[in-house]
């Protein structure tokens, strides 16, 4: 795209909240999908805080991004193969916004074994200056069991 | 209290969101400690959601009720020894407020042994028309390791 449709698309989404959280959660959907470390660290707010299980809390986005890259640099030769979400009963309140959603990934190792899991996310979004929605907080654990049914 | 101190207290309470995010989580760690079923689900709203690992999404404080229920219930003879919590980054945004929470738990079970837990906890808040805030979602998962600083 030239930058005048880039603009007008992000004005938009700036004026419509859903619709800006919607395409939050598509680019976060295309991000971990690709598994590209420096478009999930972009999604993040500078201050924000991942709260994953069995981690200390990692506050700040130099932080998020130092274990991104060490997540990501320990699966060299890893692909994505499948990544779907869903994401249940968005909120929003002026510029903050809170949604949890169910993760399916399917990942092909380096060993050519397999790795198929299932979690569940719950995400504070808060909306910058820009318009654009970024993750404040989120939080991870394990889903109970495959749920096809939560991913719409 | 008489009933004039009580009504002036939650006038004040809903005046000064911060201060009644501070009674919601001293609310939730008593209730907590005590291991009072009834308390703990009259701290959810009606349709907050618990987001607990290998869980699947519990919905609605009938859900709630009747998941807090089945673990007490199978707790029985148990007594909460300790109970300690520290919330993190309170952010309120009209009537919504959300934080993280790190806490501690030590249970003496009724076979004489004791469970000695961390967890984290990210939580977001509504507040009510009777300006009291109650949780709309939850999500818990394992923190790393013993950490007393968190607490505070």
């Amino acid at each position: 795209m030239s930058t005048l449709p880039v603009l007008l698309t992000a004005a938009l989404i700036a004026g419509q909240p859903r619709a800006g959280v919607d395409a939050f959660n598509q680019a976060l959907a295309d991000a971990t999908r690709r598994m590209d470390d420096s478009a999930i660290v972009a999604l993040w707010e500078p201050d924000g805080v991942s709260l994953l299980p069995s981690t200390r809390p990692i506050v700040g986005r130099a932080a998020i991004a130092a274990f991104v890259t060490s997540v990501t640099s320990g699966l060299k030769g890893a692909r994505m193969t499948r990544y779907d979400q869903g994401c249940h009963d968005v909120e929003i309140a002026g510029d903050t916004a809170t949604e949890w959603c169910v993760e399916h990934q399917v990942v092909a190792l380096a060993d050519g074994s397999t790795f198929d899991g299932w979690g569940k996310l719950l995400l504070v979004l808060h909306r910058g200056a820009d318009g654009r929605w970024r993750l404040r907080r989120e939080m991870w654990n394990q889903a109970a069991a495959a749920d096809s049914s939560a991913l719409r």
